[in-house]
């Protein structure tokens, strides 16, 4: 996202995975979830399509994920079906899982009738648990069953790939002669270890799964992989983008349309971040390097004062200041200005005189702005984080025993 | 400290920095403190002695730290005085902040008697707010009338130097022909940008500041670098060691008292973090290399989501082990062992059978053992840590407006 672009609010998706074309789309209750909601979900295109797709890089990737990554460079990122589960990650299930997940997908393909690589499949929730296999399995059936192409369907995939999320995630961009939409889950941790961020996203353009891979890096640095929630890329992160290429023909804009999804998609997953009441952008401008400002955006997002100054509607200039003092080769600070919600709170190396009630007031929104502007360089860097209130304690440490 | 040494939790010192020989020290009310409490405090050596500090490596170092950088080098690292004041940081105060701190040096080396190189200066309070520079040069004055040498001295220093600690943190080793004691502040933060860490400490021990200087850096590493309250160097933070050598003869084993000392006084300020509840102790054991360990630590140290597990009593090793594997470089994962107060978590890729209501009782103390072993090398790396609970999100959100 260039500087100074404005900070982004998703507008309602207006268009859904299903209305991209070729595409059927369902979610059941399977009763993997213990609250009996939806809780298996599958995408089945009507012929092969090209996918690319991102994984976690914790070193406890997930049974699914590893599946996953095998499938895709066996059928050369051709795709014909995404199932998901919600209730259960199928990750630290040691080889059982992973034989729980390729039996999943060879039922699906199965099904659906095609070569069992073409099948991708995602799960989320609990971790240490084996699966409920034959529940997932008789689910897998329910959800080919009722697969469907209306919007409803599509609602119902959405519902199905929920663990503690606070609302459901979806997101859309319509171009000249493509549509882009996107649905997700994240970064919900009520239960323990369900900090999995999921997205699908699909598009009506005609694109290959090599050019949708070498799209992929940058668009994750701008959206998945620029929000701080937990900083917790859990076993199980997973992003799908696939090509129906309902719409026939390349599109021009088409990879910004899907940057933009995977943005609004994001800033969703930093909006619903546990207790969070609200998201905040951190734009770091004009620093020595996109790195240097890249690790001052992610150093600032990160602290843990800074978050409960966000939560506080505190304008806490000194905890912004601080915080990006600490980093590394931060370089000459003695031009350093700061902007909280537009406002000039901190500048020629010292605190600049406002109104701190107006500025509180101006902080209890859903989205603020705090600008870090070095006057050192053209290095800019973009950091959505949530802030850290009480909520967030009663979610994460009232759990279980 | 050796890997399997025990979790160190300090005894009460038995020694106080006056008890060193040839030191007094004093603490007034100077008026800083909005409470009325001590905030100017005062050491005086009978001659110049050998000093070394580390500083803050924050962009944004307070003016006294960059007054206290100068004096050093010219010094040689030989100093007379230290004056402390609380209730100010004056840091982010410009050139008149400089000016503040180089005239509290000037004014108690008239006092003592020595060139202005030999008093050191620390500051630890608000920032971004001008010194009442007249308020603290009355208190060096009323300081200086005062100093004496009794442990009512040691303990007046030491209630000058505290901001918002919930305890006086003092602590202190015995050699058999030295003595080892140090005080210390930190890390609360009720008031906003408190978070100054300061610490002095003395030995009887004769040394060279040279070689008191090439002492400091595995000490830090051992100690105030290796606790995680708000992974945040504050502008302030400051560690002075100094040799009295009323001991008159280099002493065996001095070196490692003063790093036991300087464990001593982390812990302690772990202990007192911002609500903590509890202090972790987070060893990680036989990684590929100690850098890879160091880097496990923190990460696992860092986490907000062990961090409210810990809180809660909640033997989560979902979030230690999903921690671990997010951390660069990790290496082969596959034999990791996860013990919490020495029960057996997880192994062999996945949790092994517990009592979890034991396990979150046996979490319900002071002092708590975390210990990640990767049976993968024979790196090693210890990190305290404090729980992250509703009190800090109090105490930090909930300051100003």
């Amino acid at each position: 996202m260039a500087p100074g672009s404005p900070v982004y609010i998703p507008r309602p998706a207006s268009i859904t995975l299903t209305g991209l074309g070729k595409l059927r789309a369902s979610g059941v209750a399977a009763g993997i979830k213990a609250s009996g909601k939806r809780d298996v979900g599958l995408l089945v295109a009507d012929e092969a399509i090209p996918c690319a797709a991102v994984f976690t890089r914790n070193a406890f990737a997930a049974a699914p994920v590893r599946v996953c990554r095998d499938h895709l460079a066996r059928s050369g990122g051709m795709v014909r079906a995404i199932v998901v589960n919600a209730g259960n990650a199928n990750a630290c299930t040691g080889a059982t899982g992973e034989e729980h997940a390729a039996r999943t997908c060879a039922q699906v393909a199965g099904l659906v009738g095609c070569p069992v690589e073409q099948v991708l499949v995602a799960s989320t929730g609990v971790i240490g648990v084996p699966l409920p296999i034959e529940k997932l399995l008789a689910g897998a059936n329910e959800a080919f069953r009722t697969l469907a192409t209306d919007v409803a369907a599509s609602q119902r995939f959405l519902d199905a790939i929920q663990t503690t999320d606070g609302f459901p995630k979806a997101a859309g961009d319509i171009g000249p002669d493509y549509a882009v939409a996107g649905v997700a889950k994240g970064a919900g941790m009520i239960e323990p270890n369900m900090a999995t961020m999921l997205a699908f996203l699909g598009t009506s353009g005609t694109v290959s799964s090599a050019e949708l891979a070498s799209w992929l890096p940058s668009a994750m640095a701008k959206s998945f992989n620029a929000i701080h929630v937990d900083s917790h890329a859990s076993t199980n992160d997973s992003v799908f983008v696939f090509s129906t290429g309902a719409a026939a023909k390349a599109a021009e804009g088409l990879r910004a349309s899907i940057e933009l999804v995977c943005q609004q998609l994001a800033w969703l997953i930093a909006r619903d971040g546990e207790g969070a009441t609200k998201v905040t952008t951190i734009d770091v401008r004009n620093a020595p390097s996109e790195q240097i400002a890249a690790r001052i955006a992610r150093t600032v997002a990160h602290s843990a004062l800074v978050r409960t100054a966000l939560f506080g509607n505190d304008p806490n200039w000194g905890r912004f200041v601080s915080a990006l003092g600490n980093v590394e080769d931060v370089g000459d600070t003695s031009r350093l200005e700061c902007r909280l919600q537009d406002i000039l709170v901190f500048a020629h190396g010292g605190p600049t005189p406002f109104d701190r009630s107006d500025a509180s007031t101006k902080m209890a929104q859903d989205d603020v702005s705090l600008v870090l502007d070095l006057h050192n360089g053209d290095g800019f860097a973009r950091v959505l984080t949530s802030d850290l209130g009480y909520r967030y304690v009663e979610i994460n440490a009232e759990y279980t025993t």
